[in-house]
């Protein structure tokens, strides 16, 4: 495959949907070269606290007035995800300056579980009449955290019920995810549940406008679907639930299940006039940013542990072996590459919980003195903290600032620091929580390991992988060996791989990883004496996410309902003021 | 008393000795009318990281250069307390406009427990030859936390013996306090202690440098020195401790006590010309900042509670009866006032807290937002947080930044804060910290009333009563009728009714505090909702209090440990390398 067949370079694009951008890489088919790239920001981001009023005030929207949103909504507007492809894609061919002509392939990668209610033909009912001041008629992004109600149901019926598919999800199954979004939407917005035809990925959903076929992909259907041994829970279940859910998936899920690296169409007209490749080209199956950066790094064999480290952590490893381990966020068969189980776990709150801290936590005088220095905030905190001892802050942190993913599977927890002083200062804090997210990935790794899952190698990712304190201490608390992917857009990198195989160009994603994979970047020894260091302080850590964390003192629990019956009872007074903001 | 016999007004100077300036003002003795205040700041503060050069560099030091200081230290030097008379005196006399010969009596009061060792003579060793770069010759400011293993093992072994007097101070003596610090000097610095004529209280030292008399005071005889029903710890009991202390009590520390009121002597000529007072005039046994204030309050009755809350709270309050209360700082007979126990509480960090909290926890937009409302930090962040309904933050905080004092007496605990999540801003951390407080205090009141000790009243001196938020979450936390004194010099107020009646002017004190004391400032009453909302959130403090406080988890210690053995290697490799920085 080191050449091609008619002598021509043929070159190939991924597109990677991330929370706020969509970004296109053009790669060469031959040796994973990335030749060019381009960015989109969404133009409506994450919308949270109120439906713009240039939405609302859409094909018949009243007036114009922003629709505000109820506590931890989180919602996209599916027009943005189009946007992206045309504007993104033709920038990164014109960067690489190929001719698009060459192009034979395109694959996408996007969050998870993100959620778009469509019609029969695949148009979003935010698009609809009479429904774009409706708030359940538009995406609902994996990080929505407002159908943790009907999660906490989920979880007591199938764990009462013995459901067979539950300890595939670490025996929880995530508010994020399809089936708590879906029960929300029908309980919430009965009428704009009977709209929807299909409940579908966003995943899915960008594949059916580029080829103009609904196929769902393994990924999705198995991790956020809980689509597992070929089938979906059983309508019994689901009339448990709640009567009117009954043929959720019979009426809106079920499709067909297309394998990771297949074709799941070819390119229509419209959407080549909107990103300027040819007509006809394939269109592979969906996948999620996580995991098809795993053969981005070349990291595809059974133990080898990828860690996107980026706003969150995600990991996923594949395992020859069925293992059910406790607060995974899934095993799926095929989930990363097709004839390996594909594990996953995650972090919720990483990269932004440090992102939140040097928002919100750092003073005037050390803003001042890292544009002095020439450094970015973090950068500074990072300089200022690596020239300490392990333990000499005196602090223990815990990563739950936005839940926990794994291992409690729980978006109730928050954030905790112990051990603050009046000679506390912020790089103490920064890297306390720098820590907590290492002794979160440590946690993960011996769960792992505990369930007969072997963990040999930490491969990262994301944008995380550029600090080297925070890699060297997470090769520390770990005891692994770490190396650093060297592309810096993994997630486009995977999607491209997957778009080489969907075009026929390599028999399959490992081969196609083989050829087209970065080369690693940087690597991490763990240092004996640190490994014993913070080994006393993982303990520690381990303590402290014992205790808040499974239930002998549920105080984070009665905090979250302390405050949320606390904001109503402040809008419910705010809407007796009259006042509407 | 209303007027004075001769015709003549007749004026007193209280002096209040804090943590970084001492405060002189001039009472008028009829009615305690506050004509004229001065301040002065202590050229060198407090020294916790390294002896100055200037000292250092004293009659014989070798070169100026800097002497470093132990981890946990906290220095004075004598010449800045005598500073203050000769400066903050004169300044309060100009200031009241009166003449300075009309001056009938002066009394001080002071940070405690804070010690002086001297010669016979009153000398502080740090101004002897040969003793000016040596640490251990300085005064030992209340807050130098460097005995804490001479601590344990006072309270180790008091408790293994049942020593008489260890429940009268709540269980456990502080590391703060004379035989602690006492100790230190003795196993640290040999020379030193065998140099130590007396070791003295400073509140005693100011009194000796004013009339010549060296006299101890009955309240920190009692709270700080362990005198209790005429006698100190046992010759026996100090023996066990160390051989070398075995005569402690017996050498340096036994003195006649005054009690509080008397007059100690008289002005001598020297201290008449660095104020500028006549000599003879009385002047007062010494007496501490924060009993003093209790007069200044009028609040000298039994359950009347007098918080003194600065940057750190002192409670202290009269009871008819003796009862051992957990976690007390200690109960003496005439610690107060004449005739009644009184007993201290104490919180080590309050103002404290929430000035770490402002200097490096809040970001350059809260400043600037700050400045253009034309408010200061504090303001600003407490403004924003009375809009918040409680509980509306999700946030419980432990307010240990500076250790516990009451009522689990133990400097070792840090701070804690649960509940954060990538939502948490600035002002929902302060108000948690406020609140923290609150819950600190109301556990003061609780152990008082379960130990049999009435509390009826909540009466507030010191300058946070300036806050109101802050205020009325006491009142609602503590379900207490709250206070506030409405003089802004409480201490030095009280000081000078001490002075009033060691010059004769009144037959006692609390003669003198009816008609000199302050008259009431702002008044809060409990808000019934309020009070039941904290109610919940209590419990969660007080849970977490016992956890991380009573030895459910002693990771606090540990992390504290793990910080000092982190320091003392960092102190090495600097050694090593040869730097002395």
């Amino acid at each position: 495959m080191g050449v091609t067949a008619d002598g021509k370079e043929h070159y190939v694009i991924g597109v990677d949907y991330g929370t706020l951008s969509g970004r296109a890489v053009v790669v060469r088919v031959r040796d994973g070269k990335e030749l060019g790239s381009g960015v989109f920001d969404y133009p409506h981001a994450v919308i949270t606290e109120a439906l713009p009023g240039d939405l609302a005030d859409g094909p018949d929207g009243p007036d114009g007035t922003a629709v505000g949103l109820p506590w931890e909504w989180a919602l996209q507007v599916p027009e943005d995800y189009r946007e992206v492809l045309r504007h993104a894609v033709p920038a990164a061919v014109h960067d690489a300056g190929i001719d698009p002509a060459a192009v034979v392939g395109i694959a996408t990668d996007f969050t998870a579980c993100t959620m778009v209610p469509v019609k029969a033909d695949g148009t979003p009912l935010s698009e609809l009449p009479g429904f774009a001041n409706r708030p359940h008629a538009y995406v609902k992004l994996w990080r929505h955290h407002a159908a943790q109600g009907q999660a906490d149901r989920i979880n007591a019926l199938a764990a009462e019920r013995g459901e067979a598919w539950l300890p595939r999800y670490g025996g929880l199954i995530s508010s994020e995810w399809e089936f708590a979004k879906g029960l929300q939407l029908l309980e919430e917005d009965p009428d704009a549940y009977a709209e929807t035809d299909h409940w579908v990925e966003a995943a899915d959903w960008i594949v059916w406008q580029l080829c103009g076929n609904y196929v769902r992909n393994a990924c999705t259907a198995g991790y956020k679907g809980i689509y597992q041994d070929g089938k979906y829970p059983s309508e019994a279940f689901l009339a448990a639930l709640n009567p009117g859910f009954k043929e959720f998936v019979s009426a809106k899920l079920e499709r067909k299940v297309g394998r990771l690296g297949d074709a799941a169409g070819y390119l229509t007209a419209e959407a080549a006039g909107w990103t300027g490749l040819r007509e006809g080209i394939a269109v592979a199956v969906g996948n999620v940013d996580a995991h098809v950066t795993a053969p981005a790094a070349r990291a595809v064999e059974p133990g080898q542990l990828v860690a996107i480290m980026g706003t969150s952590t995600c990991h996923v490893m594949n395992g020859s072996e069925l293992h059910e381990v406790p607060g995974m966020c899934g095993v799926v068969d095929g989930g990363i590459v097709e004839g390996l189980w594909g594990y996953e776990a995650g972090q919720s709150g990483v990269g932004d919980i440090f992102g939140w801290f040097t928002k919100y936590g750092v003073p005037p005088e050390y803003h001042a003195a890292a544009e002095a220095a020439g450094l970015g905030i973090h950068e500074y905190l990072t300089e200022l903290a690596s020239r300490q001892g392990i333990g000499e802050h005196g602090l223990i942190a815990l990563d739950w600032h936005s839940g926990n993913r794994s291992v409690l599977v729980d978006h109730e927890l928050s954030g905790v620091v112990v051990g603050q002083t009046l000679a506390t200062r912020p790089e103490d804090i920064y890297r306390a929580l720098l820590e907590a997210t290492a002794f979160g990935t440590r946690t993960i790794v011996d769960a792992f390991r505990d369930s007969g899952v072997p963990v040999k190698e930490f491969i990262v990712a994301g944008g995380l992988l550029k600090n080297k304190l925070l890699m060297q201490i997470y090769a520390d608390i770990t005891g692994l060996r770490l190396s650093t992917i060297g592309s810096a857009q993994g997630p486009a990198l995977g999607s491209a791989i997957h778009a080489a195989v969907a075009a026929g160009k390599y028999a399959d994603i490992r081969a196609a990883a083989a050829a087209m994979g970065s080369e690693p970047g940087a690597v991490y020894t763990p240092i004996p004496e640190n490994v014993a260091a913070y080994e006393e302080l993982f303990k520690e850590y381990r303590t402290l996410h014992d205790y808040f964390g499974r239930g002998a003192n549920e105080v984070m629990h009665r905090l979250k309902k302390i405050q949320r019956s606390a904001h109503q009872t402040a809008q419910m007074d705010a809407v007796l003021k009259g006042s509407n903001a």
